[in-house]
């Protein structure tokens, strides 16, 4: 199978034996980006802090668990970090808050988790380990609303929100260190992922899910505003394989690549999940007002840079992904409700 | 006299009463600042930490001591900077870290003052002053090595130091608590400002003034590199005048402004020093690794911005602005050597 410019066995060859360090990696993305690699042979070791109300969950990585090394700590925790980036290949860098509204509430975990301990994350490869490749995860939240569509790379960085300015901060030290130091780094900016393994206890850092958790329910879905604005979706296995493909790449340190799928309207995104689970409804609710503020308006990435470099494009169509997410949560549901 | 769109009358009848608080008050800017407002009738409060390698100096308000409240703390102090932000009508926010080698040396320490701190004073201000106006030091740093030339405040922020990384994560805090709280900050984005009141140290907060210590001393100058190097030079009290309008203006709040002066190499500023000093000499030497790394290049302002909204513009010449610098440090050079 042809995943971008390469073909799977390819990038097996080139992950095979190797050892990859993922923070984040008991998170959604994290842990099935985890489940990939340990098919094609690589030695994984996951850090994960496990905050109650944050993305990581034992159970994400069940069936690869005795295959994998588990590292329970925090970011914010820079011995740790200090030892752990020894001795690794490659740094799948996923660990970090994702919550607009989390970080208005709170600017200040924000700022230790997506700044400083970026840092951290930073010097300790700087100094233990210079030879490492990190492959950063950014977000789309850097732009803020968006001021042309569809984005590019070279948009405005205006965040709406602290959360967007610390991951801009957070990810522009990478780039500082490849420049300055040489380190390897690059950064991949997500927009609205979804899939199986996203934490289901709140929507606050991701409403895609949010909306399947409601339809499993049986619940009305709770649309804000008028479902009309736009953002751009990518099902987890298209992230998963946007990752693999960078981190086996040489011609991406010190660049930074969009990442989209399809752009639709929450609306059509919660009309499409109705009918592949074949029943359910929605009604249009009042942004609340913590949202209303920070709200971006539509959102399109321009994945170019990365369609063009690395031949990555999103394979997943809409219909597939929200059937692969309802039939695993339908079937897991005890480990995230 | 006009100090651009407003004469000094009417800046005066501005600022008498009004009660204004100056972080890094102490400092170069801050205290030559604070000395127009002292002048002005206002009743201004200035905080500082003293920390000795910056650039606070207890001589910097000699003459206006007894006319200020001073108090001695670090902006890194939250509870300080909570209590003292209640009932001032204006904070010119001007404590911060410069030094792109500290930086690179230090990260954590430039993140602490330049990023946390700033969430501190926003937070403290939108907790207990939300009627505040704030006036953010910004720096020409923030956008990197220029693309293009006279550089606009639309120009990509891709920094070469941590220092830039971290001023423009605290820069954007205050724009985006202007647009979600409603908090009236600004940012003027400073290019290299010289002058009286200068810490004379170390040359790692700016070399113009170092420039000028070497031909007092009667030493030769080093320029690194070739001397070529475009520099865009402003003398302090054109960047205090720019202070002063911004503060009294309401159409400056969310808004962001490039402060510029005149584009002249370091090799022009430091031959223009030698003829107005009337003797000395400079040799071209090769720059230290560190410097070299994250040296920026060319850089002129394109300051069309304030000068179209505010009518400023700089006024002291280069000539001018130099003879008045020797005066002063020859004159008070115990205080500063």
């Amino acid at each position: 199978m042809l995943l971008g410019h390469m073909d799977e066995k390819s990038l097996q060859k080139f992950y095979r034996g190797k050892r990859i360090l993922i923070t984040g990696g008991l998170g959604f993305i994290g842990s099935t980006l985890a489940k990939s690699l340990i098919n094609f042979g690589a030695e994984v070791t996951v850090i994960d802090s496990l905050i109650p109300e944050y993305g990581g969950n034992m159970f994400n990585v069940n069936g690869i668990k005795d295959k994998i090394k588990i590292n329970i700590s925090d970011v914010r925790d820079a011995y740790s970090i200090n030892y752990m980036v020894k001795g690794q290949d490659i740094l799948f860098n996923l660990a970090g808050t994702l919550s607009h509204v989390d970080s208005m509430a709170d600017p200040f975990v924000d700022l230790e988790i997506n700044v400083k301990s970026q840092v951290y994350i930073l010097e300790a490869c700087r100094k233990n380990n210079p030879a490492i490749s990190i492959v950063y995860a950014g977000t789309r939240n850097q732009y803020g609303r968006a001021q042309y569509l569809p984005v590019d790379e070279r948009h405005p960085i205006e965040p709406t929100d602290v959360n967007g300015i610390n991951c801009n901060a957070g990810e522009y030290y990478h780039i500082l260190y490849n420049k300055i130091y040489g380190i390897k780094a690059c950064s991949l900016r997500l927009s609205n992922t979804y899939g199986p393994r996203h934490q289901m206890h709140h929507s606050r850092q991701g409403v895609l899910n949010w909306f399947l958790r409601q339809l499993i329910n049986g619940e009305q879905i709770k649309l804000f505003g008028t479902g009309d604005q736009i953002r751009d979706v990518t099902y987890i296995d298209d992230v998963v394989e946007a990752f693999l493909l960078m981190g086996a790449s040489n011609k991406v340190w010190g660049e930074i690549f969009n990442l989209g799928g399809f752009p639709v309207s929450l609306k059509q995104f919660v009309d499409t999940a109705i009918r592949v689970h074949g029943k359910g409804s929605y009604k249009i609710v009042d942004f609340p007002e913590e949202r209303q503020k920070i709200e971006v308006g539509d959102y399109i990435a321009n994945y170019f840079k990365i369609y063009r470099l690395l031949g990555w494009e999103p394979r997943i169509t809409l219909e597939r992904g929200i059937e692969k997410t309802l039939q695993y949560y339908k079937k897991y549901k005890k480990y995230y409700w």
